[in-house]
């Protein structure tokens, strides 16, 4: 819930801009953000729509005086086309996570049924681990890891936050549930951003 | 598929390395790698299985010879916990993208009906525009864009790729079909490496 985000991390800002896709921008933004005091507390770097040029979603912590500006402090750069505070506006997001967890005979089948639950996909499985990639709000991925620990989790992989404007002004108080129905089984399906079943 | 990769991509190297979470990481990391030369063609940065350790991904290009010893180099650093080098291991790698498309009532089934295919979620409709949420390797989520381009797509935004080992060694030529049944259609649905149907 972008409410719930807003209450619970008051200095966090998502950042999303457009740069340059050459040697050395990482290097130049991530010093802006050292020398500022802002902590990245999380990075996704992809190629955009545009030729030639790569879009970044941060999200970043500092004091709220501080990060008010980190849009306008970014655009000074001569890397970066466009830069936007999108933390006000009515955004949808998501992360990706892939999840390897120890499993044997007895948990197997709980396991998969949480995966199931909570709309996680098995891309792997091994020996004695089994590995799923889960997308979702923060919430719902930390809820997931939470829950699995109890079987021995053996690596978690997330991306950062990647984040876009809705294409409406209004929006619900959750993260907007437009999922097709990707389960055969009657299964309860949880919320994207609170976790709850 | 890792050998396509490898043939097409001979200079990229995948790290998957163990940081400490604190401010001026990626700084440090970012102009170790920008002092070698190495270009980031993708990064994913994200809490990790351990409390106060990130793991990021990267994607790293430059010449054969400077790459070779980069998981090394980044060991080397203070905030470097553990990096690895596991291109030429049995990984199993994705990606995620949100990709904004305008729709109208023309053509909004034909959209509708290519999510579908790629297994691609929508997570907002707008006045104008749908959002979908697609995983994949790279190849898959390219071949979704350019299918999108026809309809005009508004926005792309990218995570970096996230790998981990496999849990067996030996694996197939492409990216492991483990997905759940997670379309209720009896449409073809698509590799997860190469983007064909």
């Amino acid at each position: 819930m972008v409410d719930d985000m807003k209450v619970k991390t008051p200095h966090q800002r998502t950042i999303s801009a457009l740069v340059q896709d050459r040697p050395g921008v990482l290097s130049r933004i991530s010093g802006l953000f050292r020398r500022r005091g802002f902590n990245i507390s999380s990075l996704a770097v992809g190629r955009s729509e545009k030729s030639g040029l790569s879009r970044m979603t941060f999200v970043v912590e500092g004091s709220e005086n501080v990060l008010k500006n980190v849009a306008d402090q970014l655009e000074k750069l001569i890397d970066v086309v466009e830069a936007r505070d999108i933390t006000e506006k009515n955004i949808v997001w998501r992360e990706l996570a892939l999840i390897k967890v120890k499993f044997n005979q007895k948990n197997r089948s709980e396991i998969l049924e949480l995966a199931s639950i909570f709309r996680a996909n098995i891309i792997d499985i091994g020996v004695e681990t089994v590995t799923m990639e889960i997308t979702g709000g923060k919430n719902k991925i930390d809820s997931m890891i939470e829950l699995l620990n109890k079987f021995s989790v053996r690596e978690v992989i997330r991306t950062g936050r990647v984040a876009t404007l809705r294409g409406t002004l209004t929006s619900g108080k959750d993260d907007g549930e437009f999922h097709q129905n990707n389960s055969v089984l009657p299964l309860p399906q949880i919320s994207e951003e609170t976790g709850s079943v």
